[in-house]
């Protein structure tokens, strides 16, 4: 039980932010997400793709942007907790707020929910059911090198996620084989990716096989996955050895929980005021892509103002005899203190 | 006479993410600003100074962000008009706004206040009515080679500002003498302009002379400013030749003509709603420090924020029957057409 003032609910940008800006205020923090690497959808889904409007960033992309947010909020050392979903959020008969997520558990003052669409969650095979090989033959995310190694590989997908694991195993030559498995043989990626997926086919690398799996084959005690069994195209089923699946069928967005918090839910998300990005429950604060309000923009720009505000609404929630005073990085000792810069 | 459908007053940080906004919502726009540069206050108070919450910048300062919005600005190619402090602002009959900024008159159909604390204006020294000169033999700001080569010059101030023009006169070379006046022999400096003026002062490049302005010497006609004469510590008074006066007093800010443009003030600040950063006047929009909202923070990322929405709600405004979509820059090939860069 890790008792705290604050746990942001999203290592997005917006959440970075927030925690960046709850340090200022000097509020202790811990920031919880889904996903085993910070930067949310920013760095999920368009890690390379350039930016425009992050005002004073010309051009950046989410994986840059995600790395300069974690360089900013550095100095205040604040403790992630990658790879947990936040399931549940009670308030305690003090005020406080219980805030579980997988094996951990928050008793903490303020959330703050930056949760943009909800935790990230990978899209699992559809016709079969492969829960009880996760963690150990099956992974959705980026899997350690002596997970693959020596084993036959079978990679789900047929977009930039798939082909690049698929590559990655085959470049990297300690597998033993590689298949990469997609409905058609119509791939969705950067052509630069396409093109060193024909080079590791030309080269035996690298297997595709055009098919959907439709079942799957265990060992006797039904502990160790051996196969897929899929459909192709001409309606036959065909089998396919597999010691070690990678499904990359891409991420689906689950609001999940969040929906059974008692919070206020317009159209899916958390209705905020506009003052301190407070919802209607004391001391929580919704930022980003999930909250709501009149002329609400889903910019991360946007986020960063809320983000801000919030952390200014939960100094005064928080320290309710203070009066919570502007203070700026230019100017403020206390905060290059805070910072770890001298002047 | 310009014609055009937006104006931006300041081209401070927020001024120019402002028409970044308009340009990425198809909205023409100009700038407008009273001081010789872009930047506002940020590049005049502290344009050397760290500033640290910039979000996605750990570090950047008054004169980087200003370089940075302004190359995310260009692909706009938005007209600026500089050293043109904004005189007044009426509307017409047809909805219009008529703005006048010195010479230059526009009629346009919504205007951006994003003036910060005011028009940035020079301090000028209280005892002598110097006005007469200005242009001619005083400048409060840059001044070109021409105006100074050959000529005594005399500088007024004890800051960072003063003692930078004197020693760039003096270290220049070009100049005939070079006449620091300040009413103690205390200066306030970053200690390596200090160190650059006793050097020059031991070269004798640069003549340090305490005392302060009480009167001038013009000739004859009183077209020509002669000297000054200056109240010393002793409670004499002594006479100076100058040629060339810089006066580097500092800035005050003035709200100016602001005040009378009809606008709901509160503590000399724009009232305005969070939706679009609109004033109560149709048209009009304030973003940045001269606003008031509940939950105001004067703070740059903050200002970018309102811009944004000021944006849409410009663009609901001027295009009142169209839907106005969120699009964002990292995918939508008609931004990207604006933006002018290729995918």
């Amino acid at each position: 039980m890790i008792e705290t003032d604050a746990v942001v609910i999203g290592a997005g940008p917006v959440g970075l932010f927030q925690a960046f800006q709850l340090g200022l205020q000097e509020i202790p923090c811990h920031i919880v997400d889904a996903l085993p690497h910070p930067g949310g959808q920013c760095a999920e889904l368009y890690p390379h793709k350039p930016i425009y409007d992050i005002p004073g960033l010309p051009v950046t992309t989410g994986q840059d942007l995600t790395e300069q947010l974690l360089t900013q909020l550095a100095p205040f050392k604040v403790p992630m907790h990658l790879g947990h979903a936040v399931e549940g959020l009670h308030q305690q008969a003090d005020g406080r707020w219980l805030l579980t997520a997988g094996q951990q558990h928050f008793i903490t003052r303020t959330v703050f929910v930056a949760a943009g669409v909800g935790a990230f969650v990978p899209r699992k095979p559809p016709a079969v059911n492969l829960d009880r090989f996760e963690g150990g033959q099956v992974h959705y995310h980026r899997v350690p090198p002596e997970k693959i190694q020596g084993r036959q590989i079978v990679v789900l997908g047929g977009e930039d996620a798939a082909i690049e694991t698929a590559l990655h195993c085959a470049e990297w030559g300690h597998c033993t084989s590689v298949t990469l498995v997609h409905r058609t043989d119509r791939f969705k990626a950067e052509p630069e990716l396409l093109q060193r997926l024909e080079h590791q086919q030309a080269q035996g690398t690298v297997r595709v096989v055009v098919g959907q799996p439709v079942g799957l084959m265990a060992s006797a005690d039904g502990l160790r996955l051996e196969g897929l069994q899929l459909a192709t195209t001409d309606d036959t089923t065909a089998s396919l050895s597999v010691e070690v699946l990678l499904p990359r069928l891409g991420l689906a967005p689950k609001l999940g929980p969040i929906a059974d918090w008692g919070l206020a839910l317009e159209r899916k998300q958390l209705v905020v005021n506009t003052e301190t990005f407070a919802t209607l429950q004391p001391g929580v604060f919704a930022v980003g892509d999930i909250n709501i309000y009149p002329g609400k923009r889903k910019l991360i720009l946007c986020g960063f103002h809320e983000a801000t505000l919030a952390a200014f609404g939960a100094a005064a929630y928080l320290r309710p005899t203070e009066r919570v005073l502007l203070q700026y990085t230019t100017t403020s000792p206390r905060l290059h203190e805070l910072l770890g810069v001298r002047h």
